[in-house]
């Protein structure tokens, strides 16, 4: 993946880069704020001058990077058709290291991705973001769904009642919160597993699920 | 759910529910081995005398809880037919408490093994755990799966070519590693945030996915 804080604009994101990189390098558990001062350039002290403990640090690093997924996707960087989206996010989710797209996460981060989501099982402040984080993802692609139905259609619109086999009965966000919930499933096998095996099938089976169930998605619901 | 160490039959026994009952009242990250010792009716010294630290206990915890599963599942103590099974797994990991079934975890305790899950992420002794619990659980939905389809048939067994929509060329394993996957980013979703919606558009739509995909699965595969 790109390296979100190549180039930080002021001190708060150069901390947030040393953080970062910390987190990646020694996982939640062995990451503490000397280590993260150490990884900063600057005087290790000004960490301690921003923030009070390594978990105010790390939420605060999770709204930033969260922050940049909602500017590239406002700004339309995914220069995806919408279907080819929907299977490289779950892709990146399964299989991050085998995903040739500089955009995807890597392995580690998406391991420390893992061990923060966890705290939010106990930290209201973790919780908090994660409930924020599962909706901007969850309208991601809940959008993609939704161009991807219309994809299919001549009119690229709404479909006449009983084209579909069932009629346009499903829920766009029913399938957006599938997706999601399947992600991070894949997310957190990936990286508390040494087992492979499992992703190219739940790779296949996604799409073939979301090729099933795309006919039956009114985009317009 | 069952207290599954309300009759300890040895010394290991008694330790690891003090540990359980610990794990569920204070999460993994304020666990000590002080604490569990204090749930613990006998002397606290005798959890110093079997385990070196919380660690090395809890893994032995989780070995402990698993061969539980498989002694259940072993002895056809799910006294569901297939499908039903099916669908009930997923419910009990989406909305533990929504389950109206004795057997079903409880959310402190599926909260608590999302904490030790996240473990895995650097250590090397959850990650062979989690393999092996991976394995276990899969198994137990291919061969959940294989019956549910079986169960479709006419004779119960395997289909003829092209009976079902573009033949039976789904591989049972492949629709058990993604109902495991669903399951385990459900147990995650929900032990750590807030918002509960997503679980009904969940176990629906993996409920239509099993309805569409049995029919093409080959239980003789």
């Amino acid at each position: 993946m790109d390296d979100p804080f190549a180039e930080p604009t002021d001190t708060r994101e150069a901390i947030l880069g040393a953080a970062f990189h910390a987190l990646c390098e020694h996982g939640y558990a062995d990451l503490t704020i000397k280590r993260i001062g150490e990884a900063f350039e600057k005087s290790p002290s000004l960490v301690y001058h921003h923030y009070d403990g390594k978990d105010e640090l790390l939420v605060d690093l999770l709204e930033f990077l969260l922050e940049g997924f909602e500017t590239t996707v406002a700004g339309d960087a995914f220069d995806l058709p919408p279907r080819a989206r929907l299977d490289a996010y779950v892709a990146a989710m399964t299989d991050p290291n085998g995903v040739d797209d500089e955009r995807a996460p890597d392995g580690r981060f998406l391991a420390a991705m893992v061990e923060l989501r966890a705290q939010a099982a106990t930290d209201e402040a973790y919780r908090e973001h994660f409930d924020r984080s599962d909706r901007v993802f969850r309208r991601f692609l809940e959008r993609s769904i939704r161009e991807a139905a219309a994809e299919g259609r001549p009119d690229g619109r709404g479909i006449e009642e009983g084209t579909a086999p069932g009629g346009a009965d499903v829920d766009p966000a029913a399938v957006a919160e599938t997706l999601q919930t399947l992600s991070i499933g894949a997310m957190v096998r990936r990286s508390t597993t040494t087992d492979r095996e499992w992703t190219g099938a739940v790779r296949e089976e996604a799409s073939r699920y979301l090729s099933r169930t795309l006919p039956a998605v009114d985009p317009d619901a």
